[in-house]
């Protein structure tokens, strides 16, 4: 197989390959766009591991264990600071906010942290694109009981609730959508928040979708142990600098004054699917320096 | 938007049948793949999140991090059973190796565990295909110094070494690309291991890809007190029989005999861009009690 078929035989192929497998009838009009219409007939390769595989349900599983024993662990020996960045805290000169009397809290995100939201997704899906700001905002409104609860958080919530920990959401879905939100969450399992006190939400406090206006909010009133999310900006807005390549970013979050917070405070967990990191070029992910050609196809 | 996805689909079939039916010609040589053309200009998502992002390195680090305290721990309190399942053992009777008196080892896979194969998925990204096995025996053979050591992951094989733990590693690349694979391994900072002692690939025992045969192997001469990887065959076949659809793979991943053992003796490190778990469905991955619609597109 020394010369390789052109890329479209391939691309052809291998989308003959899908539509062979799944084979859909043609959908009569009045029905619903059958789910087997997908662009390539399956989801991405990043939402079959997410959503669907053991590897990924392990991880998010393990992560809440983490995060629940560390939850239980830090209500028993009350710290003396927050995990939130004070403001104008850097790398070089990292300051918390003081904890005081406050009450314990913990902070989370809600999208790819405490819900999957498979029922967009898989409408995306099924329309080929990747997203669309006016079908999530429908979403929001409308998506109650097609989000579901992550593997694992649940039981983590549940078990940071019984430690004394109060549970707060800090989440860039609208404030407009406030009831829709608040249902969707609710029907994943995750019992009622309240908007202003249990629930952050974008345009609650200037900067967008910037979070560190909210999480100051949230510090009026706690102290926050542990800070959760599936994207750094659910940690600090100094990672979301847009002036960051994704190898600064990476420094910055490996500085040594933020690398010791990480699984202890503040956690992340896995989402391939979207994020602040979109956008990267082939020679950010691909370095000049590991440049290989294989000499077979030339 | 409604009807146009399934007229593709139907279009794509049709193309299908010409396709599978008319066998391809060979690409004149003028018209290869250009090496600098990546169809979109971007690497895929799930190679954004995992090679580039912060949230992916902090992951890497992190599970590392723990890895090698497991290890330590192991080491200190010497334990009666390895974490290598028995022949024959199932969920519903769990039964693990005898570990003698032994030495301990820790066996890992190589690709996207210890190493990230940036040389070769550049070079597929850029000729617009997820994989070509011809390719990626020539990159076993020649991609030495062009895969990278994970983060954490050097840091962390470091201190496993330290702790008296021997480092195996267990890999699917071919026993017959040998010197190519312990080059590549030495050229991303691991040191030498030797074919058959401390490295073990595909066809050196029966089986081809599955790697009990030599999960066994390696038990004759070590305790194996931690299994490494980004898929579960890295911990044990029985994950992989074929006719698991993904919902009872994770069910089975899940069984209260095996729960115990993620993070606590087996480990998984996130790997969205390839694995065991592609090919799953639109309805695997989004359930029918998942499925939402927006109206405003309708």
């Amino acid at each position: 197989m020394k010369y390789a078929l052109p890329i479209l035989s391939l691309m052809a192929l291998a989308a003959c390959q899908t539509a062979t497998i799944t084979a859909p009838e043609p959908a009569p009009a009045a029905q619903q766009p059958a789910a087997v219409s997908a662009p390539e007939g399956r989801p991405l390769t990043a939402g079959q591991w997410l959503f669907g595989s053991a590897e990924a349900q392990i991880m998010m599983a393990q992560s809440w264990n983490r995060i629940a024993a560390y939850a239980e662990a830090g209500a028993a020996a009350r710290p003396e600071y927050s995990v939130i960045l004070a403001p104008g805290a850097t790398a070089e000169a990292p300051e918390f906010l003081a904890c005081g009397e406050k009450p314990l809290a913990a902070v989370f995100d809600v999208d790819e942290t405490l819900i999957w939201n498979l029922g967009s997704a898989g409408a995306f899906r099924r329309m080929g694109i990747e997203f669309d700001p006016e079908i999530w905002g429908e979403w929001e409104r409308t998506g109650a009981g097609k989000a579901v609860a992550i593997p694992g958080a649940l039981e983590g919530v549940e078990r940071i609730r019984k430690a004394g920990v109060e549970i707060i959401l800090n989440t860039n879905r609208e404030a407009a959508n406030v009831a829709g939100n608040i249902e969707t969450i609710r029907e994943a399992g995750f019992g009622d928040y309240v908007h202003g006190e249990t629930l952050f939400l974008k345009g609650d406090t200037p900067g967008g979708s910037a979070k560190d206006g909210r999480r100051y909010a949230i510090s009026e009133n706690y102290c926050v142990i542990a800070l959760v999310g599936d994207q750094l900006g659910d940690i600090a807005d100094i990672f979301n600098d847009k002036s960051l390549s994704p190898a600064a970013r990476r420094d910055l979050a490996a500085a040594p004054a933020f690398d010791r917070l990480w699984d202890d405070g503040w956690f992340i967990l896995p989402n391939p699917t979207y994020g602040p990191f979109e956008g990267s070029s082939m020679e950010e992910i691909f370095p000049p320096e590991t440049y290989w050609a294989p000499a077979s196809k030339e």
